[in-house]
């Protein structure tokens, strides 16, 4: 692992993703799945729904599919999934209210405490798949004090497409390596580093659930490793 | 002017045009160059710039200039102002230091309060030709509270382009009027009437200055006219 830089000291823009990183996606899923539809195992569902996510970028940037927002990605692998959990009688207003669920996604506990602190120092973006809309509705039900939504509507391109991560230093008319992904996803964090932008990596262990603890140990690369976003501002000299 | 509905009961969104609406650019600009520059008439200075502005978007929308940032457009109106104003000897850092005003700009004394209350009940967007590094440098310096920040470079398009005014409502996923235009220019306004998004007039009377009075009489086709911020809160009841 190099030796860090405490802290970077021309790190402008934080880039964040989202999904794991700074909302709960397994956790809010499956506490709406238990008020909906308590005859499903919750946790199943969240974990089918989230692994349908990769395979349905990539038929996108395969060019199978046309450009499409991550709320239509998200209603075309809920659709495939309800008849294997029972649940093929869903009407067209359940499916959209359930689809909706991406919108309603809960922060975890320390995201809105390390983010306003981040922000006193930093221009806060959010750099995530998911579509404009999505991560605004988001924002303003959890509280997450963005100064900016950027995301891959923006590029046309999904991480980790270069574009991505070079967009944003781009939009924000600085270096590369003025912009730092914070990120819980080693591929995300390699791919901007790639690029040239500094990387944090956020824990994140329970993002799965507590029943699929993730390997959280360091690797080597990334500038900052963190326990979640308040240790991040702690690093950061928030 | 057609009765209006108080408050347009299935309005979601509130897109705000920026320059003029929310920030006071002609007032903040004079301040600047006082400062920077007291030989100069800021005045003057002031609305030339700001002249050079709708023949540079002229120039990119017929095709004679590429896809441009507002930033750009504003350095290249500003080199060619300064031999006009005897400022030519100014150096690159001067320059660069200058055009980037236009992220300082400061807010209408009313826009954080109005701004506040109206966040409470409506999704806030910008829908600016500014672009988004500048919206947002200018949003967390003057603490413009937006839930998102959308701008004619996510469209590739200027207002009064469709494609900006009905991008908000393909954004957001909502219809048209669903989406209100909040602007102090009749021009932008009748570009989002057309697109079937609702209206509201704010006043300015002082956008060009104290020397230069608005005429602010209400013009029809729009649902709502506003003094300022505070109002048009008050007028759709937050």
């Amino acid at each position: 692992m190099k030796t860090p830089h405490f802290p970077p000291d021309n790190v402008q823009v934080l880039a964040f993703d989202i999904f794991g990183t700074v909302v709960d996606w397994h956790g809010s899923i499956v506490r709406e799945m238990q008020t909906l539809y308590p005859q499903v195992d919750g946790d199943a569902f969240a974990l089918a729904w989230r692994e349908g996510y990769q395979p349905a970028m990539q038929r996108v940037m395969s060019g199978e599919l046309g450009w499409t927002l991550i709320d239509d990605l998200n209603r075309m692998i809920l659709d495939s999934l309800l008849p294997k959990f029972s649940l093929s009688h869903l009407s067209e207003t359940e499916r959209l209210h359930l689809n909706r669920v991406w919108h309603r996604l809960h922060a975890w506990p320390d995201s809105v405490a390390g983010l306003t602190r981040l922000k006193s120092r930093f221009t806060l973006t959010t750099l995530s798949n998911g579509n404009i809309g999505l991560l605004t509705n988001m924002a303003k039900r959890a509280g997450l004090p963005w100064d900016c939504v950027l995301s891959a509507e923006v590029f046309r391109a999904y991480k980790p497409d270069p574009a991505t991560y070079l967009g944003v230093a781009k939009v924000f008319n600085v270096a590369p390596e003025q912009v730092m992904l914070v990120a819980a996803h080693h591929e995300d964090l390699a791919g901007a580093r790639a690029c040239g932008l500094r990387t944090a990596y956020i824990e994140r262990a329970f993002e799965f659930g507590a029943g699929h603890l993730k390997n959280v140990s360091p690797q080597a690369g990334n500038d900052l490793h963190a326990l979640d976003l308040n240790a991040l501002a702690d690093q950061l000299g928030c």
